[in-house]
Order: C-alpha cells, then sequence, then structure tokens
C-alpha cells in the first residue's frame, strides 16, 4: 500500500461526518473513532470481494455498534462496492437510500447483519462463527474457512445478550470470531464511569477467550492485535483504545460526537485537522486508488476458491445448502400418511419431535438446539449429536440458559446460509429473546422457534410460566408466521411451512398437554391457509367457533352441545393468522361469512388474551379466553377454573344466541 | 440452638420432597441442596421477624431460583409465619394453596418478590439493595440498616440479565447484597459442562464483588462464608458447593431431581438415609421447636427498631413513604392550571420532562433514571443528583445500557418500598425489558416506565429503532396500563395516574416529535377515562375518528377535511385502552355509540400495527397505521410514505362513506 494509512482512514472520518452533517441526523463519533482501526481490517486483514459479495467463504464482518452505520457504508463504497454510490451516501438517512440509518442486511451486499439495537450483532457474530465451524467440520478447509469479525463499543458489552454469547462463544471455542471493541470510555450519557466499573477483559477470559489491547489510532499497533487475534485457537476480544470522534478538534473524546452532527463550524476545524482539504463527498485520487487495492485484495483468494468449489464432489450439495433450497425430494407425506393411518393422541411438542424425527432425517442442514430445556421442548431428535468444540459437525446446540443468546445466535447461522437453525424454549420465555426474534423478521432470517408449554395447559408451574399475552403479542410483529397448530397432524404442516419460508422466522407454539388427533385426512396441508373449516355445521349453522391449538379440541366440544341443541356449529381450526389474512377475500369469506352477527354468531377460543380476537369475531361475538394472569393448578382444573371447557362455555354461547 | 443443624435442614428436605411427590410435580433438587445453607441463613443470619413479616427493616430475602419454591415454604412454615399452614404445604401447587409452583409476592408474607423466570430475582434484589442504601442515606442507620439475601442457581448467572445485575451492584458497591449461588453444576439439560465453562467467580470479580466458596452441607463453613460475606464493603456472591438432591441416594447430583418428583421408591430411600423416620408433613417435636427458637431470634431486634421509629422525628414521613401513599398535599393542578395559561407546543417527552419538575419536586419518593439515554428520555429533571457509590442520596440513576437490569432493579425497588422509581429507554427496546415489564404487572409493583420516541416519529434512526408492533403488545399485557398521551397536557395526567396507582406498572409510551397542546381545559383529568371525546362533530356526525398520541393531531386535521365536505367526525383522543375498557358501558356507548358503521363509521389513526384496533372500530371500520417495519428518513417523510397524514387519509374515509 502506497498510501498512508491516516490518509485511508481519513477518508472514512470524512464521509462519516461529512454525511451525518448532510443528513443533519447520525453519529459521526464511533466512525470517526475507529477509522483507523477498520482500515487495517479492510485494508489488510477482512477476506472479502467487492465484486463477488456474496461470496460463500468470505469472512462475514458484523458492525454491532450499528448506529454507526457510515463506517460500513463508508468502507463499502471505498473498496468498491456496486452500492452504495457516493449519491447513496449524500442520501444517507433519506427515504429510499440504501443507506439507512442503521446497517440494514437487505439494504445492500456487504452487510451481513441487520444492526443498530445494542449487543444483538455481537451475538449474531456467534451463531455465523457457529456455522462456519460447522460447515467446515461438513464440507472441509477447500470449501469453509473464514473468520467473522466484529465492531463492538460499550453498549454492546454492557448489554446483558453480551454475557450469553460471551459464554456460548467461550464455551464452543470460537477460535474464528474477533470482536474488535471501541474502547473509547464514552456512552450517551456521558463517560462510562458513569455506569460501569467492570475490567471488561477480565470478564471475557472468564469465559476462556483471548484478551489483547491496542493503540486504536496507531496501525502498527492494530496490525499487531489483529495478527495475535488470528494466531489463537480461542475467541478474541481486542480492546482498541479510541479517541470517540477522533479529529474534531473541539469535541473529540466526548459523547457530543455520539449522535448528533458535529456542526459546520467542527467539520470544518475537522477539515484542517486532518488535513483534508476537498469538498464534501469529493475524494481524493490517491485514496480512491489507494482504497481501490485494498477492495481487490481478495479477487484472487476468491478465484482459487471457485476453482476449487468447481472440483469438489460436493459442489451441488454445497451450493443448494447456501442458496437455503431444501432438497426436491423433501417431503413430509410418508410421515403425514403414517398419522393418517396410525393416529396419535401426543402434545403438539411431542408431535414436533416427530416430525424433526422425519425432517431431520431429510434435511442435513438443520441445526437443533434448546435453551436448556431440551426434554421439554422435544427438540432433540434420537439422530442428532451434539454441537461441541470438540466436534462441530454435530447439529444439536445445548445453549445453556440463554435464550436471547440462542436466538441471536440462530439469526447469524441462518444469514450466514448453509443451515437452518431451530430451537426450543418455553412459550413465556419468547419475551427473553423478542429482541432477537424481531431482528430475525427483520432480517428476513429462516429461524424457526420450537416455543412450547403453550398455555395454563401447562398447570402447576404457575403464572410465571403461563403464556398469557404471549400469543397476541407475537403475532402483531411483522414478517413473523406463529403457529399453533390443534393436533399432531397440523404440528407436521406448520412444521413443512416454516421450513418453506425462506426469507422470515416462524413460531411454533406447542402444547404441554396430551391433544387427540383431529384430523383424519392429509391430502390437503389446511395449516397452509392459516385457519379452515375442520367440522361445518349440522344442523343451520348459527354459530362459528374458531379456536387454536388445544383449545380446537374444546371448540368441538362445544359444537356438539351446542348441535345436541338443534344449533348449527362450524368448528374453525386457525393455526396462523397471518395466513389467514393472506388468503383470498373469497376464502375468507367462505369460512368467516360477512353477515351480522344476529345471523351467524361468532365465537373465538384460546387459553390467552381474548383482546385481538375482534379481528375475527367483531366486538359483537364471543371471546373466551384469559385476560389475567394464571394460575398454579393441574392443568384440567385451570381450564374449569378460567371457564375453558365445553360445559362451561356451551350455555353462554346458547344464552347470547338467545339475547339476539 | 440445641438442635443439630442437619435436623433442622433434614425437615426442609423431608417437607420438600414430600410436598412434591405429593403434588406430583414441582423441583425437590433445589431445596434438599440448599436445605443446609438456608438453614444457616435463617436460623442465624437473617433478621426477621415472623410475626411481623412486613417489618421495614427486616432483611430481604429473594429465592432467584424460584423453581425451589418448597425450600421458601418450607422455611415460612417452620420459623413460624401465620402462612403456610401445613395444609398450605400438603395443597402445594394446587388451585388456591399460597403455595404455587413458583413463589409469588401476593400470596405470602415472607415471599419478598415473585420468582421462576431465571435472572430475574437476583436483578430484583439488586433494586432492593439499592432502595435499602439510599432510605439509609436518607433516614439514617437507626430506621434503614438491613440486607438483601439473594439464593440463585446456575440458570440464574447464565442469563443475559446476570451481568446487568452484576455490573450495577459491583458499580455501586452494594455491599448489603449477598447472592448465595447453589453450585450444583447441574442444569435441566445435564452437567453445566453441556453449555457453559465460565468461571464464574472471577467475572463476578471482574465487577467489583467479593468472592467466596464454601461447601454447601457444612455447617460450620457455611457460617464462615456468611460471615466473610457480610463483613466486606462489596457486593458478595458464595458459590455454595452442593449436591443437588442431597440425601436422594440413586438420584443426587443428577437433573433426575431437578424438575420432577423423585418417586415413591426413591424418598423412601430417602428418609433411610436422613434418618427421617416421621411420616409426610409430620414433624418432629425437636424439629418445630429448633426452628422455632430460630423464628424468634428476631423478635427483640425488631422491638427495638419500633421503638427507635416511635422516637424519631421521621416517623410520619418513613410510615408514608413505606406505605406507599403520595402526600395529601400532591398535585399537579398547578403545573396544569400553568400550561393552560402558557400552552406549549413540546414532544411529549419534553412533555413528562415538565411533569416531572413537578413531581419530583413535591415527592422525594420519586428515583428516576436511564438506560443510556438521559437526554432523549428526558428523564433527569434539574434538582436531581446522580445516585452514586458514593452518595446513596441521590435521585437519579444512571442505569448504563443496561434495559432489562434496570427494569429489575426498578421493580425491586418497587416492592422494597418507601421509593417510586421510574426509567426510561426508548420504546423499541420495552422489548429488551419485557420479562421484567411483566414482573412488575404480576407482582402488582408500582414502576413507571418512561418510554421515548414511540413510533416513526423518531425519523431518521430507521427501523431497528421504530416500534410497530410494541404499543399493542404491551396493551395485551395483563394488569399494565399503557399510556400514550396526546399533548402536554395529558402527559401530565397520565403521569398522575400512574403515580396514583399502587398496585401496578405503567407505561408512558412518549413522542420525540413536537405536538401541538390540543387542551385548553384541564379541569378534569380526562385521561382517567382512558378514551374521551376531544372534539365533537360540528356536522351530522358520520364518523369517529380514533387516536392516541402523535395521531390525535392527525385525527383533527381529518375532522376538518371531512367536515369541510358536510361530513360530521368527532375526534376521540385514546391516551389508555385499559382504563377506556373499564369505564362504565353508559360511557363506553357515548363515546363510541352501537351502532352500525353505515351509520357512523369508526376510524382508528395510530402509527403502529392496525391489528387489535378492531376492538374498537369493528372489522367494517378503517384503520390507519403500519403493519410492516418502518424506514429510514426524516418523521415528516415518513408519516406522508405510510400514508399517515390528513391529506390522504381523509379522502379514504370519504370513500368508505360512499361505498356504504
Amino acid at each position: 500500500m502506497s498510501v498512508a494509512p491516516n490518509l485511508l482512514a481519513n477518508a472514512v472520518r470524512a464521509l462519516s461526518m461529512d454525511a451525518v452533517q448532510a443528513a443533519n441526523s447520525g453519529h459521526p463519533g464511533m466512525p470517526m473513532g475507529m477509522a483507523d482501526v477498520a482500515t487495517q481490517l479492510f485494508a489488510h486483514y477482512l477476506k472479502y470481494d467487492p465484486k463477488a459479495p456474496k461470496w460463500a467463504d468470505r469472512d462475514r464482518f458484523v458492525l454491532s455498534a450499528g448506529h454507526g452505520s457510515m463506517l460500513i457504508y463508508a468502507l463499502l463504497h471505498l473498496t468498491g462496492y456496486e452500492r452504495p454510490t457516493i449519491e447513496d451516501i449524500r442520501n444517507f438517512r433519506q427515504l429510499g437510500s440504501p443507506c439507512a440509518g442503521h446497517p440494514e442486511n437487505f439494504e445492500l451486499a456487504g452487510i451481513e447483519a441487520t444492526t443498530g439495537p445494542l449487543g444483538s450483532g455481537l451475538a449474531t457474530a456467534v451463531g455465523m462463527a457457529i456455522a462456519e465451524r460447522h460447515l467446515n467440520a461438513e464440507f472441509g478447509d477447500d470449501l469453509v474457512d473464514h473468520r467473522t469479525w466484529v465492531i463492538a463499543g460499550d453498549g454492546c458489552l454492557m448489554e446483558g445478550v453480551n454475557h450469553e454469547a460471551v459464554g456460548l462463544a467461550g464455551h464452543l471455542k470460537l477460535g474464528r470470531l474477533i470482536v474488535l471493541w471501541d474502547d473509547n470510555r464514552i456512552t450517551i450519557d456521558g463517560p462510562t464511569s458513569l455506569s460501569t466499573s467492570e475490567d471488561v477483559l477480565a470478564r471475557y477470559a472468564a469465559s476462556g477467550w483471548q484478551t489483547l489491547s491496542c493503540d486504536g489510532h496507531d496501525p502498527a499497533d492494530i496490525a499487531r492485535a489483529l495478527e495475535e487475534a488470528q494466531a489463537d485457537p480461542r475467541p478474541s476480544i481486542v480492546a482498541c483504545k479510541t479517541i470517540i470522534g477522533f479529529g474534531a478538534p473541539n469535541k473529540q473524546g466526548t459523547s457530543a460526537t455520539h449522535g448528533s452532527p458535529l456542526g459546520h463550524d467542527e467539520v470544518a476545524a475537522t477539515r484542517q485537522v486532518l488535513n483534508w482539504m476537498n469538498e464534501a463527498f469529493d475524494l481524493p485520487q490517491e485514496v480512491v486508488e489507494g482504497w481501490g487495492k485494498a477492495g481487490v485484495r481478495g479477487k484472487a483468494v476468491r478465484e482459487a476458491w471457485e476453482a476449487r468449489l468447481a472440483a469438489s464432489p460436493h459442489r451441488a450439495e454445497f451450493e443448494r445448502r447456501m442458496v437455503g433450497d431444501l432438497p426436491e425430494s423433501f417431503s413430509l407425506d410418508a410421515h403425514l400418511a403414517d398419522l393418517i393411518a396410525n393416529p396419535q393422541k401426543v402434545a403438539t411438542r411431542r408431535a414436533s419431535e416427530l416430525a424433526l424425527e422425519a425432517i431431520n432425517a431429510q434435511l442435513p442442514e438443520t441445526i437443533g438446539g434448546s435453551a436448556d430445556l431440551t426434554g421439554s421442548n422435544n427438540t432433540k431428535t434420537k439422530s442428532l449429536k451434539p454441537l461441541t468444540a470438540e466436534d462441530y459437525s454435530g447439529r444439536y446446540i445445548y445453549y445453556g440458559i440463554r435464550e436471547f443468546g440462542m436466538a441471536a445466535a440462530m439469526n447469524g447461522m441462518a444469514l450466514h446460509g448453509g443451515v437452518i437453525p431451530y430451537g426450543g424454549t418455553f412459550l413465556v420465555f419468547s419475551d427473553y429473546c423478542r429482541p432477537a426474534i424481531r431482528l430475525s423478521a427483520l432480517q428476513r432470517a429462516r429461524v424457526v422457534y420450537v416455543m412450547t408449554h403453550d398455555s395454563i395447559g401447562l398447570g402447576e408451574d404457575g403464572p410465571t410460566h403461563q403464556p398469557i399475552e404471549h400469543l397476541m403479542s407475537l403475532r402483531v410483529m411483522p414478517n413473523l408466521d406463529v403457529y399453533r397448530p390443534a393436533d399432531v397432524v397440523e404440528t407436521a404442516e406448520c412444521w413443512a411451512l416454516a421450513l418453506e419460508k425462506k426469507d422470515g422466522p416462524s413460531l411454533l407454539a406447542l402444547s404441554r398437554q396430551n391433544l387427540p388427533q383431529l384430523r383424519d385426512n392429509a391430502d390437503e396441508n389446511l395449516s397452509a391457509k392459516g385457519a379452515y373449516r375442520l367440522r361445518a355445521a349440522k344442523a343451520e349453522r348459527k354459530v362459528i367457533l374458531i379456536a387454536s391449538g388445544s383449545e380446537v379440541e374444546i371448540a368441538l366440544g362445544v359444537a356438539d352441545a351446542l348441535e345436541a341443541e338443534g344449533v348449527g356449529a362450524d368448528v374453525v381450526s386457525m393455526p396462523c393468522w397471518s395466513r389467514f389474512d393472506a388468503q383470498p377475500r373469497a376464502y375468507r369469506d367462505e369460512i368467516l361469512p360477512d353477515v351480522p352477527s344476529d345471523q351467524i354468531l361468532r365465537v373465538s377460543i384460546e387459553a390467552g388474551t381474548t383482546m385481538g380476537w375482534e379481528r375475527y369475531t367483531t366486538p359483537h361475538g364471543l371471546r373466551f379466553g384469559i385476560d389475567g394472569f394464571g394460575a398454579s393448578a393441574p392443568a384440567p382444573m385451570l381450564y374449569d377454573h378460567f371457564g375453558l371447557t365445553a360445559q362451561k362455555i356451551a350455555p353462554k354461547v346458547l344464552a347470547a344466541l338467545k339475547g339476539n
């Protein structure tokens, strides 16, 4: 490299401060502070090729401190990615620009993960590093041999999920994971001493990490640290001692540079300090050339890899895996046929295990796991052996009591590609991993959440463990398909749908308690429509009963009681709201005819909050559910206590009909 | 104590294994493993009086490993609390028994916190320890001088929130906090080596804790460790080396004892090992007497404290604070009158700050804070100085980037009593602290969540920071009042309501952007009704527009446009769903008359998910909102982009009217 490193770094600084100033919004402090470190990384260490940004064996880079988004936008532009263009950067944070406020993986190649919610990026990177080692174990060094790099700030390290991520990475000895900590001792509120006294490196060391430090503004010292990080078999954290907003003469080193434009005067003063005399967004030719050289570093490496891939006997399978297509032969039909032939009365968590036996045997790409509830979530099928530091080829991860860390790692695996992660916990603890579930949805990551013990049906563990509001609170999350199957057949159907959805997460809410098999036919995946008529009224239809999961059985009992009184009642099983809402109007009207409630009364039954069910019952329908917290008792007593039995519901429906 | 310690401990073991066996459900392993440690604590160290369980200066004991609930039920019974009776324990986990599956603070005196969701108890205890030191600084050693003790398991320590709690406690040097870690190397999935390689004590030391170990089955060694823990000015963790299920000859030391009854044979075998020949629930007289002596230890201490309180000039104020009553003189009327006289166009986050200026000046019990967003959440009023390790009398806590830890600590403060905590973060990060918000609601803790940047109105930070589903997902949580005020007047009203609610949490969703003052009269707290008619239709009423927060202004614009077309439109401001739903039917019908949509069309406008609004609009009404993720751009452009402007909404309402 003939161009001085600090000139390259100053290009990052200039683009960052100028873009933030132009937008009058953004975070200049981090990009300016970490410019020297990032320049070393992108100019000398990171394995990537801007002309083939999705190359499977590239290093993964995650900007966990996502507010410093201009850092990655500047680097992608300077190293020669097709986007962002300089025009994109001029439009930083404007509608339609791929240079959004925080980096978004679906906007730009080169953005490996959507970041911003603090701590999540680093925890996601752990999953990428797991996927890399696992695929390496499957496909060998020739095809899979790369690193995962993270830039993280103090916020990423203070968040609770950091503890989970660090513990998991240390336990699994993910030596290909390197975290570059922007150790600038500043957070939004001021110096870190306001809120923490932690010896961060000692904590990382306690979980088996290599801990390093460097002067984050000294290229040689940065290089030394990166070399040491690469050489060690442990995951590494490098405390990069930096000055936030480096170069801004009056504001650097203070929280004033964190989340606001520097201001025109300070930008001008910074130009003087950096000796950067070009206009905003105008790059000196030597900078363009210097960064251009850095950007082509990976081309030969990538081409050599492509040659190896072309010659590999694993090529077809590797490419299928990385694209994320299921094998053409994949099917659950045999499993379903077996269920129809031999009906099963099992909990849907057990039904999920049965489906997984069929799935895991056909899909080598699945990686299961649980946050220390393996036996309860039924996530481990017989053939899966553990993925451990000693054997990365395993396909089952004991995540420990780390729900958020598990979910974030699953995001990383899905984003890395080549694997399809699923993981379990209790539905009530979806709250613990909710920030990562949201990022699954936002990042369009194929992650399957296996959430068991989905209602008061779990019984004696009581209100802390009984989800009430969780189903509804998850249904409102965009791009998340929430499934609550009613029996063993629907469970298999929902699993098939979850696997087929390449561009987003699915969540299966499963019962602890046994449920009868309700379906005697599986010729069509009826769950795919979100809701369907499980049983049609025999007498003249006056009622439509709508239920999900374990309450479908109750709805059938209510229908029996109503029919005995000469009142016809459809029973609609509704395993997935979002799929039903996506059906054509004609289908929805067929299932739920648009007639006044005095002609057909709509009734919902679900052992959770009733708020939200007005969507299908209308406010004039009836909603049976639970709007307070649960209680501790055997499950059948709780169903009776909360009035969720056919014996208690049917009379109320009849009374409502008479009232009309 | 004349009775051998192990006999006392065996009483805990016997009650635990017998109650779990009788219920055929529960967790015997932890109580049997930690019985010796807990016996030392309750027999010699913990300051409490079973006959005055709410005595303000008692030590607080939190069973963070809440699944081991039989431990605390046994201890409360044995030491002489009025409840649980032996009959209550016989009915462990049955409907109506106060001995629920997990300990619930509202069921039994002596249960200081509802626990079970792992990690939360310890993080809650941090808040109790903060409240203790703060009140000590205010009221002196004579009135406030106690400790907070925690029993925690491996799960509590692996959860992310543990990192946040440990960091906060270490930073604040909470030397009165002592954690007894049930270091049994077993989790549900098996040995801890399946999922973690962490040196736990090294991690705690990295945050400034004293770290100790003891043989958890050796009374003398336990006593030594507890003495050392008490003597040190730092918070302490004691690794109590225990055997899970201690005494069960064939199952101890394995995960088989964690969450299932031992089984009749193993229970019988354990009786032999423990030399415990009494029938289930039958206690030997020497045990009753031995534990009885332990239980009266605190009586004299409590009486001496009561004498000091009686003589204290601070008595009335201290008692008011601990009961949780607001001062009789407390009022925001002057603040509201000032707003009516001098209208303010401010963001509701700023409106919250203005209200807090009036509140904090009148209520010495408020303790504010933010998870590193002080300047954005507007949570720090001018007079509040920081609460620090050097000065616990401060009333503002820099929580750091620890949303979950903050929320859990606030729960602990509220449960401790004497203070009213409020704390801020961005609404989108309510996901990070959602498990603790749920526990605020379940535990009936008066915590006020100040959640700013409550919609796309935050602008350029983009979809990672723009709450879409959060309002709705919080509204479905039982016992949580979610407020979204529309202007500076409503904000003050909502604050008053939040403070008046002694038995549960409130959450204020506040705008980043400025909003005009809409109210010109504050004679009545209209927000108390949850929704009210802000402006009545001028022309014949054909439409009711319902909106919250920043969208009320838009609704007024829509109403203007409709009235200009001769279409009468009410505008209803709905700051709080749960309060509206609690109004008498007559009031609700007055605001939202129960007439078909072809007579009056109901329209909701809210910059978040529309799912759920059918509750008020009916499915036949219109719902304007955002059902996908947001975008990165200046706020006004986003409102236009997502169709949330009067110019875009009014024509759609008119079209719908014509369609009728």
